[in-house]
């Protein structure tokens, strides 16, 4: 990379893993096109490598439109070695396995009565998809030691805190940090909340400050301010006002990506009302957290006003970005360049030197939080400086909500070691600490043996 | 107190809390009369004050007997005050409320389907229980600080955890260490497998050295020796002989007590199995600690092989105790000198400086287990020497059994502190977290609200 | 205090405790006339009564000024709980006795070849002004518990660890933080060197952007940039270029304050040369932390391009001061309003919720720089939100630096203590523990009796 | 090796690193000889091979005496590789260098008014012998990796901490400790202090029970008891009762080996009137700790009642002892059955299973000494049983003997870390950390090359 004038950085080279993507790509893409600071090259490394061919095609393109300001190259690789090899960044969104993987981990549960609303992280599904992640990134850890060990890593794949943790675990020195979205979408909510108790339109979310603590998707926020006001004693009222109706939020996920999506927050109420801090990401994910209070049957999700998402609907969505990917390709339709409201790409310009920034990040626990183990991926804010990230103090999670979290803590240290040494007892005994595998020992064994007899293509060496 | 010549100690004063006891307090009797270095005075404090001038009528028959060696004077005390001040010890054991209460403790779960083998440490009832007990131990931790600061307080009562915890948390110089005797059994099962598969006579089971890690009745052995032997090795295939048929231990509370106390220690074997160290207490306390893969109704239990004590059983076993003090007191029959098995005399000893030992304690955690938190209450072995208990270095827990354990150290955190400040909501957050109240959140608010209400009498203050 | 549209606060209440000050109060007048988003009281307490009624007199001229915005009231108090009662902030600046002390805490120690540049944070001179000063602020915590526990309290008296320390220790909850612009200094010297060595012009100190740690006076940088660039392959250019000569900064304080006050910075260079990182303060300050190998004699001192500074010089410049006070207070000169560059009101702002930062300020250690002790005042960067102040994690000082500073933080630890409990012969422990005291014990013990005795009106109960 | 009925170990093979000791070598040969639990095979490795002959052929004829219980077969062996491989126990005391190296260690500082009773520990000697000394470690720790993992390791040799650490960095696994009779000693002295202030006789030293915290030579009791007395009120009076006359200890080196090794316990007399516990090492040792008060000059030594060794005395004692050793070859003299007084065969058994002991060993702090840095190598009580060493809570030190402590915590740890990777200027920065490089830096500079030049034979690699 080459620094022009000390303002702007020219010759980057980016490698994508998992660059064949349809979701966290465009978005990429879209933010590198709308930002004139930076350019250079993307590498587009990807198992299905004509998604990355696609994604070439369709990120070529815009460096000859008028209105893009940000002018880069776009490249599929057909190795890890050659994308990673001299990259600034790497920015990893994989899909571990197929859809197909997904729906076992996500439908085969409810045959024992366990329902899952995104499967993903924690749950039998998170647990189960782990086991196909940990060792997919003992590879990618390895890859980046032996090809690109200087480079600032950012995940974006789940479970976020399994892969974040495993990178750090097979090459310490790595320079990685997990981003997620979910707190800004909560910040987006006090938003909204201002507006709605006290007619005060905040401009943007991060005017709203936050100490943030806990791990992904499990975040917490136990100080919420804008300018001079608490905003807890609002907080409060805002509670009693929607926790029985739930507050549909303005913009959200569901409004791209349908009914499947909507929270209505009573779940995050509901929990703040009996914890006294705020179960800062959406319900569908909070949820799952939890003992199957909220999860207990698709009446009881109803109830609480959010949904479960089929993975039928994902292989659906799948379809839609496909179709819409074939036509950016052709050129029958043009790619909409629309800033994602990610943080991606400004994280990359702090760590660049061109301008530091506060944020909530997923790194290890270096003392962020004093009651978490030391060295576990947790999720804080952080000061992001030129080459450098450095966790900002959170203080202690309450002991009622470190029980909460300490819980997954244990599971995913457990699940990351049984990942990297393909320890199925182990793998076993995380799974029944989850606190959705809330049946009989027999029954956890079946339901265990059946789920990852249907990811075995994804589980060689771990004796199934 | 005074010594004589280095090797006796004279007019020791022992205040005994909870002195109308009908258990500990006349085993600790018989093994001061069995013991020919110590001597003064035992001050029994019990708020069944009949009980106490009972127990205090018993002690002093036995100073006359020529086959008693340590000559005491026992003394019913109608004030704590009296009672502790200028104590050299301090020996607690109290029945927090009536049997009446035990048995909504350990009963009315079974409503919902909970089952618990004892319901004093841990579940439901331990929960309940011990929001009772924190409230009384606050009130004692207080005397003590203002009436005897100095002197050394052995702890009995259970929830022990919760107890020692209590007293640290109210005054954070005692000098406190809770004793139980789970792990002696543990030691003797590990003499009995010893002659069982290798015909190896073992004199005492103190020649079995284990490290001691964990929570009282949850505690693990990860190291077991005798002389130059491993014992792991052997265990391995003495489980693999008895995990189907349980094993009989020869001697056993249950000889004394009968058939509500036996445990073939299946549960034991299968969580070895499981988690590959061993859970050092018997079934009846350990399937509590874990999920109801154990406890899930009277059948699963048998099933296992082990017994749920009922607290019908427990006001039977009473009135035995209360006819044998009448007879007792009235001189029909005669006290039974014989040593219990139990440490305190030896270790008051130790304390002492009358010979230094390495025994199992539960104090708090100065990281002798690095990977619980600081100063919670843990069991692990420490060196008693003269005026000092000093934990020995246990290490880590592996990350499968801390799961099982941390979720309990953070129960019982949020039990003290709820305890100390009588927050209902913070005492249900801890009942939400037992592995035990796996049940829907609303019963779960209904088992909470009928069993504190069955109780109320005992929670004064808390807002019930 | 009154928020006015999120973005104006009014009716704010300032304690200011040693409020007859000449220099920082004056400063922070200057400050908060040149900001419009402040307004309110400051009440000026002071030992000296006639020092605040003056300050009251020139601090209530401003706001009748054209070119005053920010509109304040001053107001002297004749007792700290009047000054402290609804205060939002405190400002602490005093002087721990007079400079009669000041002369015996620096040039007594010449007798027995110790010389000290400053003599106010350690060396012999910085441990006696110590032993005045915790008293001190142990009452001032006291007043804070007592009369204004929710105040923000800004220290600026040095010793800066040793005072900030106390109010922590006597009252923990207290929301403390000290400042210092030593820090700045080094910012600034970095500027100079990017237009000394690549002709780079950079408009605020605050674009050089430092990872800082250590204690105050004896702060390091591991990390340093602009924008883009790694400021250390710079600086080590930039110490080839200078070492011999020194560099003379264009901005210091001894354009101000005279030729007692210059540094060439060749003891930091010649420091990071022996240990590779940055001591980030001046030499006067840096040498005293140090061996006597900058400060073996006067020679020495001028060999290596600093200088002593004199009392004599302070008690001049109060009066050159307190000419000018009088001048101002009778109309004859008129306040000068210009920027201090200090950070005081920005920082208030940033409590005020008026927009957060990151800077680097003294506060107790909560695992910042975890090779430091834990609860021991350190200086790092934090992050100032509404209501909170949270330390930005800076890693461990190397072994070689630590070495350093940790011999200074246990006899800052040793002499906070000493001063609570007035256990002179702890006291003397920290003084020999210093390492300018490199004099024989018998000296040492001679030359501790004549300082104490020396400032013994201000040793009240130390039994001297 | 082999168990026979659980009380005696056969087929024991030992490798004995510096195997052609005259001292440590014959001490383990007496122990071994009169113990009757143990026999086997001691294999000795020396870079003088002629020396572990003659040790070969003394410690062979030891079998056939019909006095000696313990048998056992002595092998001079030509590699490390043969000593080391299937070893139960390795036992290391080794000289790093010559004793001209070690003269010019000792005496080389004199020039500079640097004075040494011993040094071998700490000082300038301490650091150049350790610069020599921790290549060597690395070494055999390598050896110990590669060829007996799993064999306990018992260092003897000097620095003690640094060698001990140093396994513990190049293999983490190792099993390893370190021991040294100077706590003996004070056992000792206390044991003699009640006999000469109460005519208390004392059987043995181990009664005499400890708390121990710190660094070898440099370890202090904060408790100390025999049976029920605590010691420290005696001791106080003890102090004032010779702390100008000196006590002269009854049995002591000084018996063996004249009046170089003469203590008289002033120094350890006003450390504790100085800092309020007991500096548990001889005179000679620990004035090495301090800065020069005790050592400023042979009329200070003499003064505070001990002696300086010099490495003439050395040479001559080794003549001594090669004249003895030849005498013993050839049969002219018969060898001495003796205990030593030394553990090591104690400890053996111990972790053989035959009998647990609690004692004082170097060893990582596990949190034994909370505020010792984590994994520096500490003196502390230790559980030792069948193949574990458990350190015990010790607690902290105090602040005042912390300061002293951890700066020389600190130089080791610099000295380890520049012994691994031969950093000259890290070395350096150790030399000038230690408290007897009173010295100007020029001075300090001169030294140390001349110092580190007078022993390059044994600094390959590290650019002298």
């Amino acid at each position: 990379m080459n620094y022009i004038n000390n303002e702007k950085v020219e010759d980057l080279k980016i490698a994508y893993i998992g660059g064949g993507s349809r979701g966290w790509a465009w978005e990429l893409m879209a933010d590198l096109a709308l930002d004139d600071q930076l350019s250079g090259s993307v590498y587009l490394y990807d198992i299905d490598f004509d998604a990355a061919m696609a994604n070439e095609i369709i990120g070529n393109k815009l460096k000859d439109r008028s209105d893009v300001v940000g002018k880069w190259d776009y490249k599929a690789s057909k190795t890890l070695q050659e994308a990673l090899t001299g990259a600034d960044f790497i920015v990893i969104s994989i899909l571990p396995g197929t859809f197909d993987e997904m729906a076992s981990d996500v439908h085969t549960p409810e045959k024992y009565g366990i329902y899952q609303a995104v499967g993903d992280t924690v749950g039998p599904g998170g647990i189960v998809r782990a086991m196909r992640t940990v060792p997919m990134y003992v590879e990618i850890a390895e890859a980046i030691k032996a090809f690109a060990p200087k480079a600032w890593v950012i995940n974006y794949t789940n479970p976020m805190t399994v892969c974040t943790r495993t990178l750090y675990k097979v090459f310490p020195e790595v320079k990685a940090f997990g981003c997620c979205h979910e707190v800004f979408g909560d910040q987006n909510l006090m938003r909204e909340m201002l507006e709605d108790m006290e007619g005060i339109k905040v401009e943007h979310r991060n005017e709203i400050r936050t100490n943030v603590l806990g791990v992904n998707h499990f975040t917490w926020f136990d100080k919420m301010s804008y300018k001079g006001i608490d905003l807890f004693p609002m907080f409060k009222e805002f509670v009693d006002k929607y926790s029985e109706t739930g507050y549909e939020q303005k913009e959200t996920e569901a409004d791209d990506l349908g009914d499947y999506f909507r929270s209505g927050r009573r779940v995050g109420f509901d929990l703040y009302k009996r914890y006294g801090i705020f179960a800062a990401s959406g319900d569908r994910h909070v949820s799952e957290f939890m003992p199957p209070w909220y999860l207990k049957d698709p009446e009881t999700v109803e109830a609480w006003g959010f949904a479960l998402t089929p993975v039928s609907w994902r292989k659906h969505w799948r379809e839609v970005l496909i179709d819409k990917s074939n036509k950016l390709v052709a050129g029958e339709t043009e790619f909409e360049l629309k800033s994602s409201g990610e943080e991606g790409v400004l994280q990359m310009k702090a760590v660049l030197g061109l301008g530091h920034m506060v944020t909530n990040l997923n790194i290890p626990n270096k003392g962020q939080i004093p009651n978490l183990p030391w060295d576990a991926v947790v999720e804080t804010n952080a000061v992001i400086e030129r080459d450098l990230v450095s966790p900002v103090y959170a203080g202690n999670l309450p002991n009622n909500v470190n029980a909460l979290v300490l819980k997954h803590v244990m599971t995913q240290e457990m699940i990351v070691e049984a990942g990297m040494t393909k320890n199925l007892n182990l793998a076993f005994n995380a799974f029944t600490n989850d606190n959705l595998v809330a049946i009989d020992i027999k029954d956890a064994e079946k339901l265990f043996a059946e789920m990852t007899n249907n990811t075995k293509a994804y589980l060689d060496g771990w004796g199934i």
